[in-house]
């Protein structure tokens, strides 16, 4: 899993059936690259988050017939200053 | 997902039959690399699109049998200028 | 699969029940990249490890149902200055 | 899927019976790196391609049982100076 | 597919049992970066081969209940002097 910080809601024009109605929301890494994922969580701008990726993604969506490779799993508390 | 701009189509001289009667697109992402996608939604150059990868890749394509690690999944509004 | 060192465990406020029961583990690469595993074996911080990615992570987890990308699959012995 | 030029064919001493009958190919990519795909298609050095990764480069290669993670499944035209 | 130098056998103190019997090699990319893969072939230090990644890595295994994403499938002869 991968760790990225939540920068907004994806908008768009025209999408597939197949991602089910979970919110969309674009995710960048800690090295600067955009990614986006499907939330089930409802995870706010600014919140740092953790990620799955691939056929996982699409159980973690809730049903394995949605359309994701990835999506986000947890809230990470305390990040990036978090000490054990 | 991640999010690329559509150049064009791929022209190609020979290909397997597997691979459907959907349109292939070149695209290019923000880093300057470039992916090739099947195209289930008939997106035009410039557009930006966001893409699902691997077997989700497949369902996305409307046939988990069809051959392709990449499909075009939606059309992005306002990117990347975008704001929430 | 690749090798990694511990660096903590991960604290988070929200998680999806699929991810089970495991300890989610931060990890480090020799290059510096961040990456989150759960871990079934129960490895210490500062620890060597190396991981197993995508499918057989599920696995690895001790159910193919867990949403998992990566899984801690053994500790190292002397790293990085082991000697065949 | 990815864009790559064949380079020539893989000389191998010893190969798992599982990878099957087809050709093996060495590629590069724009980027420079190598990678190596089975080649149903029969493709000559210094055509450009378009690969299919992960499990659709199984089928691809004309049988889900075959040991591949990428196939060449098409001849590009007029590449890299195509336009439309 | 991808091509590697190995290194070295790993040695753990702690391993999943799902890994199997076979042993577990560290390989070099030519760009220097380290994996880990199992080897059903016996494969030497030094030795010059080409791995499969993810799920037809299990079935290169030997069996698809293996935990691996990563396999080597053959031993490539005069590389990277080898010409066609």
């Amino acid at each position: 899993m991968e760790i990225h910080q939540v920068k907004q809601r994806l908008i768009m024009t025209s999408r597939l059936d197949g991602l089910g109605h979970l919110p969309i929301k674009v995710l960048q890494s800690v090295s600067g690259s955009t990614l986006v994922a499907l939330d089930p969580i409802g995870v706010k701008n600014g919140d740092w988050v953790f990620t799955i990726a691939n056929s996982a993604a699409r159980t973690a969506a809730g049903d394995d017939e949605i359309l994701t490779d990835l999506t986000v799993a947890g809230i990470i508390d305390n990040w990036p200053t978090q000490t054990e």
